[in-house]
């Protein structure tokens, strides 16, 4: 198969859609689509008390109100770490002095190029920013250790959050 | 914000691209987009000696070559276990005598609705169905408790390999 067409259908706020054509040695042909995307940071931000300011939302593609780390999509061009102070602020009201960046990696691989890098933040303070005006956040604090049983034995069901939580746990020498 | 249009821009093979308009109560307009997906199943394919069949295949939208879980989408109508045995044998060539679901999780909520749903496979035996046509999949074996250590210490890069190589271990003891 070759790539024979290549097109941008839709442009959106945070990321576009692109379709390809692929035409087989023999003429048949299919179309493929996939997200342009710029990336988007996962926080898990933990109290001095071992506490992880935790956040319930609508989200609107599965119309369901569920349990998260904090997140958001980068800039196209926006530094990680700014990005990362900037999404902690909106959505969870604090700064980190502290972020560690624990790795990254792919959500949805074969729909998207969103790449997902994940930060520890810790010693947190109070510095908000407005939230996005199309968001309603609700922020939870939980035990980061109840948050591990929760991600092992399947009662949280996103995936970033999963593996956000595993990695951080052992980060921390919890797992 | 309220949805006052909503439409879908593109039908692709899998899945669908819809767009909707949000008006807010000053009549401000801004539009949000989400993929329609008929969901898809995650396999950890476990033979007798402890090893697991996972895959490395091109990912175009990031275009990469990456160690993943087999798996694939879900026809609009099927079956949930006849697309786990279906996507078994086109992708390792085995069929499994035994299934077990470990439970389900959201790739990326943000952007799809998009369910996927893990199947531990065991008791397999050959069985297989040709490759879809624009895929090309090289099988790997590699023991589970070597593919923990990966997803644990961040070496896997894909989501749900991370939670489905996890989420098996957990389930036979071995986290």
């Amino acid at each position: 198969m070759k790539v024979t067409d290549s097109r941008r259908v839709l442009t959106g706020s945070s990321w576009r859609l692109r379709v390809e054509t692929l035409t087989s040695a023999d003429g048949r042909q299919m179309e493929r689509g996939a997200i342009e995307h710029p990336g988007a940071v996962v926080l898990a931000p933990l109290l001095s008390n071992g506490e992880v300011l935790m956040i319930r939302q609508h989200r609107h593609p599965i119309d369901q109100t569920i349990l998260e780390l904090p997140a958001g999509t980068r800039g196209w061009n926006e530094d990680w770490q700014a990005c990362a102070q900037r999404e902690l602020r909106e959505e969870t009201g604090h700064r980190a002095q502290e972020l560690t960046r624990l790795g990254e990696f792919w959500p949805a691989p074969g729909l998207s190029s969103e790449l997902l890098v994940l930060y520890l933040a810790q010693a947190l303070c109070p510095d908000p920013l407005p939230q996005d005006e199309d968001e309603t956040i609700e922020v939870v604090r939980l035990p980061l250790v109840d948050l591990l049983a929760m991600a092992r034995d399947g009662r949280i069901h996103d995936a970033k959050t999963i593996v956000g939580i595993w990695r951080a746990a052992v980060h921390l020498g919890l797992a």
